[in-house]
């Protein structure tokens, strides 16, 4: 096949005569180890292996170390006894196993459900390394983290490494639609073949577990939030039950999307109030019937009363009812339901960034204990760069749980270079002062401060059924981190970066250098070409592709962009101190006291929480009219810094990638350009002011920025 | 990355080892010639080659060999000289070349623009191989020519091959959307990436042309006749060069759908009136500026006045008008319409079957030279079998063409294996008797009967996003034998299936033998459990998924299956003879005697034309709802034994492909039950008959098979 694909690339006149790099492979490459030294090393150290245990899991184990240290050392390891020297022990541990002559139950004891560990041991004069675990998915992703240690090239000579996730479900959304479509998708179409399922099993669903397996990820949702009831009708829960036969030995345990109104659509009934006894037992019943189909399905996630989807509030009840009602259906099988903070209203003519703080915390302490909160990291909407949910910190008595998004819906969609890493940081870093100092929203959603049994991270994933998964090269490290960071959320962005390139590009540590720079900076960059200082949704409207600052007439005022960003002669920026809408005070005072003052606010949020002056000398000395130009300036300056230098290391990336990184690259920069032009033209019809020295003037007139319409914009949901 | 797509197969709990059979490379896989003494002679007669001649056609050449011989014969072949013994020697003849100093003009001079010669000649002792042309497309044509003979096994000691296309425009029509959605696709998504062009070339795009050079198709609309004015913007014609730009080198041109009222919606004009001045000159300069993205611009193909497109009937004018318009605006350019004669009215009471030759046969000679009248094969609508359209024969002043679906929108969409060379032979060897006997559809087409000057054969295509570009690997033989039939229909469907058996899944003579048995038998098998005896268009609304006899109330009485089935008390059937709908007068008079008979009529087209008692005996002896009972009986059972022959040859078909046709095998014995059970039910409260012996009773009552609801079901376009 690589003959194919590698045939001649009639675009580059060149003819490929390596393998493919068509992505596909993800960070799973397990290509020879391809320093000489190491190699032997390495083959020295693993000489054998010994895998205990008969199950689906541990088949999958053995496979992917098979498959693995085949492809890392060259050859294949044989399996071996428990008395061999350089032996590779893989198990689960319990008292009078096998490995317990091998391990001491102290090794092993604090490992709970998922953890692992990884010890380098010397026992009568002979070496062995274990991975074990108490349970077979520990086990799995212990090996998949020694893969990773042999793809990252690190020294195995002397391991002890105990890990264990600091989040119990680690879950991924997927915002797919029954008809395929993924809405906020930029990654072609859904990966789930329904029409052909139960019937046929894709690959692409057996390698989609393992990707996700090897960064820990333990659960998926795997439809959208803007549900669709038939998914919960027999044919599909079929459908639904096939995927979930191919997760399990995976680890990865399947969640659905509830339509609050199912009653009405599937079960023909007249309301869907939950406090009705008839809807309460059609949903006990339903989903009776799912763990039939599935006896470790998760449980639901719940977009309700939120963008016109129906929730319980449709029956003059609450949140509260609607999840409970829920919550009491899935508890005997032992499953959750996460109930989404995202609403908002347009009745409510209060600051969309208070509503969701409104509605919940009076519900503090109301909800079932099966009952999670989904917040988004902000509130807005995934934003390029947004303050912490103040809902993060304000409720004691109810498990919250963190929403990212993956899929690149605010930060150029499929085709921008943008690392999530350093955004997912700065939030789950952020302090929320809910005791004292050192409450991060990390310390939060891991319920170290609130003691919340349950704990979880959703990430709104960006995979589709492009070759690649996530159409963008760099969309995989995304993914990557998300995971990496729902397991350990004090990993650095930078350490996850590098491993990640490591894994999909090699070991070369020039090239690595390069690439990880630009990661790191790609986030800093888009905020600074899109939205800087803390100017948020001036997006094109619907498809929030491109530039739209002037947006400001939709059936919503809070989906404009006017809204927002509030520009007008005298000055920019959205007043929610206590002279506007006093939205800071939904945060602890100790945060609010920092962001009332236009001085102490730091300059990232300023036009986020005030209406600043166009001519208010900023921290730099230049205006704040001068300093959003050179912001925007400089974010097309960094992008036109990323293309240099990946040029400069055509030579260590394979030819395909690098041409398409290239391409996309060249894409992200003619967009910058786009929304830097589109964005100052517009804002200069306010200031009236000059462009100062050193950014250029927009190639056209804000009526062609204005004119262009892109109706076909990837990621909208089509209606049938 | 072998290694990772074959990463242990959960669902099949083994662990492949092989390369990835995963269907992408179609029928060009170049895999080593596994036959040893085959294998030596092929080195021997193959030990250089020349390729003469610096242009993006002839790099395309020397690619496509390079990468061909590489595989097929496990090494490089090393450029040579003239001089040389057992010398490849390609590229375009011409007086005074290097070529004219080792072949004579009359080896040549018949080619024509597309034709070539393989040769073997022996001269000075000195064994040569030639494959030559007039033209650099030509020479493109006879290399896939020549590898197909390597991968096929052929013997190559004594070549002496002239080959020369009997059509001169051998087009794919895409019916895809600008959204990626394609109407009538089976298999994932468009891939036309349009979000990502013009500055992402997706390997796919090259690997396409490819394809298609390879089995002679030299043209593609890339847009759906369903048009969408948007695709002539100046953003999407960049989009559409970088296309053309691609595919240029492979001999394709590019042709788009033209939306006729474009000039309203595009132009902002009042009117799209096909004489209106205004709309005449904003075409004309459309069509100047798409020539200037593209040189050789194909030409439109147009939809107009049929199921809700907007058309020159609008505004009181002819089809002849609307067309004439279009060819003026690309005539200078050497541009063609392709008009479709697919229009039926739900205004005109008169039998759908009759309306196209009603609106086309007066007009004929009424076209400008460079107007084709694109005709689907039957007058229907794709159906499993139908009688050919009586166009064909009727038009003696004005070019037809052919219309073929490859995308078996009718015939199981992607899960079902039906081979369609069947169904395309027996329309193309119709005789129409428009002079006297033998007159074919074949050599109406041609030109050979008319002497029309331009021909053409178009095929809506069946290609998507899918990995293997067809969801069922079958798909292929579809697209391949299209092509090979526009070629040259005279090809037998048999060969053809028997050639892209070898190339697609080996030469094992046994296998073989069982996949063309299969192949062949497919067609007659999809007619017996969905529409037998001529019955048609009784599928389910909207999607065409799954059986629907009972779809009744609709917007449009022709677009239900009542309206075609006519069942009642009496019988069944659609009475088109002189005491019905007089449709069959519309051929021939000798044909329309046969059909008029009831006797007579062949029995697979009695239904189509007769209202027949449910008593009525048939040749068989049985009556008629006995014949039908049968017929779909015999048609599960073809399938059940499609299953069985499938899994006998399970050692000769590759681990992926085998278990992804026999998952597809599966859905289709499922489908075909449900055509049965579905038919039968509802049939049975006409004919109020037992089943005779041998046919299963439906598994379910009828209410249920009219209670199933698809509303995802493939190939619907979404609204936006």
């Amino acid at each position: 096949m690589h003959k194919f694909i590698y045939c001649f690339s009639f675009f580059l006149g060149t003819f490929f005569q390596s393998i493919a790099e068509d992505g596909y492979r993800l960070w799973l490459r397990y290509d020879l180890v391809n320093n000489p030294d190491l190699l032997i090393q390495y083959r020295e150290q693993i000489q054998s292996m010994l895998i205990l245990g008969e199950n689906a899991s541990m088949e999958a184990v053995k496979n992917e170390l098979q498959l693995g240290l085949k492809g890392l050392l060259g050859k294949d390891i044989p399996s071996g006894l428990l008395t061999d020297n350089h032996l590779l022990l893989v198990g689960t541990y319990g008292p009078n196993t096998i490995l317990s002559e091998r391990l001491t139950p102290n090794e092993t004891e604090n490992l709970g459900d998922e953890g692992f560990s990884i010890l380098t041991k010397e026992i009568d004069g002979k070496k062995i390394i274990s991975i074990t675990a108490l349970h077979d998915t520990g086990v799995l992703y212990g090996v998949f983290h020694f893969l990773r240690l042999l793809q990252t090239q690190q020294d195995i000579e002397n391991l002890n490494i105990q890990s264990i996730p600091k989040i119990k479900v680690r879950i991924l959304n997927h915002w797919d639609n029954l008809d395929r479509t993924v809405e906020r998708g930029y990654a072609g179409f859904s990966i789930w073949n329904w029409h052909q399922l139960p019937e046929f099993i894709d690959q692409r669903y057996i390698d989609y577990a393992r990707a996700n397996a090897s960064i820990g990820i333990n659960a998926s949702v795997l439809t959208n939030v803007n549900a669709n009831a038939l998914i919960l009708r027999p044919d599909y829960l079929e459908k639904v039950k096939a995927l979930a036969d191919v997760f399990r030995p995976y680890g990865i345990k399947v969640y659905l999307t509830a339509r609050f109104s199912a009653p009405i659509e599937l079960g023909k009934m007249e309301t869907a109030d939950p406090l009705s006894e008839d809807v309460q037992s059609w949903w006990n019943e339903k989903v009776k019937e799912i763990y039939e189909f599935i006896p470790d399905f998760g449980g639901f996630v719940v977009k309700a009363n939120s963008e016109g989807q129906p929730g319980p509030q449709n029956y003059g009840r609450t949140h509260a009812d609607g999840a409970n009602m829920l919550a009491e259906a899935v508890a005997p099988y032992g499953g959750f339901i996460m109930w989404r903070a995202f609403v908002y209203s347009n009745e409510d003519p209060d600051d969309r960034h208070k509503q969701a703080n409104n509605e919940f915390v009076p519900l503090d302490g109301k909800f079932k204990s099966n009952v999670l909160i989904q917040v988004k990291n902000g509130a807005i909407d995934f934003q390029p760069r947004e303050p912490f949910h103040p809902l993060f910190g304000a409720l004691e008595k109810t498990p919250v749980m963190m929403e990212f998004q993956i899929t690149q819906e605010y930060l150029g969609q499929g085709t921008h270079l943008v690392y999530l890493g350093p955004l997912f940081k700065e939030v789950l870093d952020s302090d929320t002062y809910m005791e004292g100092r050192e409450s991060t929203v990390g310390e939060i959603i891991d319920g170290s401060i609130t003691g919340q049994s349950i704990t979880a991270m959703a990430g709104v994933a960006n995979i589709g059924s492009d070759r690649n998964w996530t159409s963008h090269p760099f969309g995989q490290a995304n993914w990557y981190v998300f995971g990496r960071l729902a397991w350990d959320y004090d990993l650095s962005a930078e350490a996850i970066a590098a491993e990640w390139v490591k894994q999909t590009f090699g070991n070369d540590p020039g090239m690595g250098q390069v690439v990880e720079s630009i990661m790191l900076d790609s986030r800093e960059a888009v905020v600074n070409y899109m939205t800087p200082l803390g100017l948020h949704h001036i997006m094109g409207a619907g498809h929030h592709y491109g530039p739209g600052p002037w947006v400001s007439k939709m059936s919503r005022a809070e989906w404009t962009s006017t809204y927002y960003h509030r520009a007008d002669s005298l000055g920019v920026g959205f007043d929610r101190t206590s002279t506007g809408t006093d939205a800071i005070n939904q945060y602890h005072r100790q945060i609010a006291r920092t962001f009332e003052s236009i001085n102490h606010c730091p300059e990232k949020y300023l036009l986020w929480f005030h209406h600043v002056p166009w001519h208010q000398p900023l921290a730099s000395g230049n205006t704040l009219w001068n300093e959003i130009c050179l912001h925007y300036q400089k974010g097309v300056d960094q992008v036109a810094g990323f293309v240099d230098r990946w040029q400069n290391i055509q030579d260590s990336i394979d030819e395909q990638r690098y041409h398409h990184v290239l391409s996309l690259l060249t894409i992200q920069l003619k967009e910058a350009r786009w929304w830097r032009d589109a964005c100052l033209a517009y804002f200069q019809t306010f200031s009236q002011l000059p462009f100062p020295e050193g950014v250029e003037a927009p190639l056209n007139e804000l009526k062609y920025y204005e004119s262009l319409q892109y109706p076909y914009a990837p990621g909208i949901r089509p209606k049938w």
